[in-house]
C-alpha cells in the first residue's frame, strides 16, 4: 500500500519538469546553436559584428566555457576552466569553424555524462558557481541555457544582416 | 509513518524545478523585456529594423499574444486571441510605447493568476495548443519563454546599433 501511494505521489510530483526533460531542453538548444554556428561563412563567423558587439564565434566560445566547467564544479566542488576540462583531442580555444564544431560535439557528450551524475535532490542545492555566482543548481543551469538563447538570437540578426536564412527557431 | 515517508519523498521530488519556480523564471524574463521595450525611443521602437526583420514593437506584441491566450486555453480548452482576452482598460493592439507598456503590465498580473490555476499534475498533460502545436504544457510554456528570450536578444542588437546601452541580461 505504501509503495502504491508513493508511486502515485511520484507520478504527480515531477514538479514543473524532470531533470531528464531539462537535459533534453538544453541539448535541443545546443543542437540548434550548432546549426547557427554552421550557417555562418567562416570569415564572417570570426569577424562580423553589429554595434560594436562580439562576432558570433566569441559568443559561441562563451557558451563552451560555461556548460562543462559549471557541471564539473557542481559535482566535484572544484572550479576549473575549459583549458583543463576540454575533452581529449579538441582545442579549448578553437580558431576555425571546424575546430569550434569539433569542440561543440565533444562537449555535447560530456554535458550529458556530467548532468546525469547530479542527484535529483541536488538541483535545489545552494552553491557559489566559480565562487562568484550564488544560486541553486537548477537556476544556474537554466541561466546557462537562457544565455545561449539570448546570444544566439543576436546571431540570427547577424545572419539576416548577411542575407543568410537562419535555421528555424522551433526545430531542435 | 506513511505521512513521514510521503513528505520526505515530496522534499526530494520537486523535479528539476517547481511550478512556482518556473513562474518566477517567466516573470523575471518578462520584467527584463519590459525594460528593453522601455529602453527604445518611441519612434525606433515602432520602426527600427536590421536585415528586413520586424521592429521591436512587433516582437513585443508577439509575446503579448502568446502568454495569456495560451494559459487561458490550457485551463479552459478554448483557444481565443488577445482581442477577446486582453484585460479591461488596455488595448490588445497597442500603437504607442505607453499603450504597449500598459498592456504588458496588465498581462503580468493575468499570467500569474492563470498560471496558478494549473494543477501541478497537468504540466505533463499532452495538449494541442490552438489546435496546432502538440506538446506537454510544461514544454509549450517553456517555448513561450524561450521565444521571448530569443527575440529580446535581437532587440539588444537593435539597441546597440542605435548606440543605446541595453539593460543587463542577468538582472531580472
Amino acid at each position: 500500500m505504501e509503495n502504491n501511494v508513493l508511486s502515485e505521489k511520484s507520478a504527480t510530483t515531477k514538479g514543473y519538469m524532470t531533470p531528464k526533460e531539462f537535459l533534453a531542453h538544453w541539448q535541443g538548444h545546443r543542437s540548434l546553436t550548432r546549426r547557427v554556428i554552421d550557417a555562418f561563412p567562416e570569415d564572417q563567423l570570426f569577424s562580423f559584428s553589429i554595434g560594436g558587439m562580439r562576432p558570433f564565434s566569441d559568443l559561441a566560445k562563451e557558451f563552451t566555457t560555461m556548460g562543462v566547467p559549471s557541471l564539473h564544479g557542481m559535482i566535484t566542488g572544484e572550479w576549473k576552466g575549459l583549458d583543463v576540462l576540454a575533452p581529449a583531442g579538441v582545442k579549448a580555444n578553437p580558431e576555425t569553424k571546424e575546430e569550434l564544431l569539433a569542440l561543440w560535439d565533444a562537449l555535447t557528450v560530456r554535458i550529458t555524462e556530467l548532468f546525469n551524475k547530479i542527484p535529483e535532490a541536488d538541483f535545489h542545492k545552494q552553491i557559489s558557481l566559480f565562487n562568484q555566482y550564488d544560486g541553486e543548481i537548477y537556476s544556474l543551469l537554466l541561466y546557462i541555457v537562457d544565455n545561449e538563447i539570448h546570444h544566439r538570437g543576436q546571431g540570427y540578426v547577424y545572419l539576416r544582416a548577411l542575407n543568410i536564412e537562419p535555421p528555424y527557431f522551433y526545430e531542435r
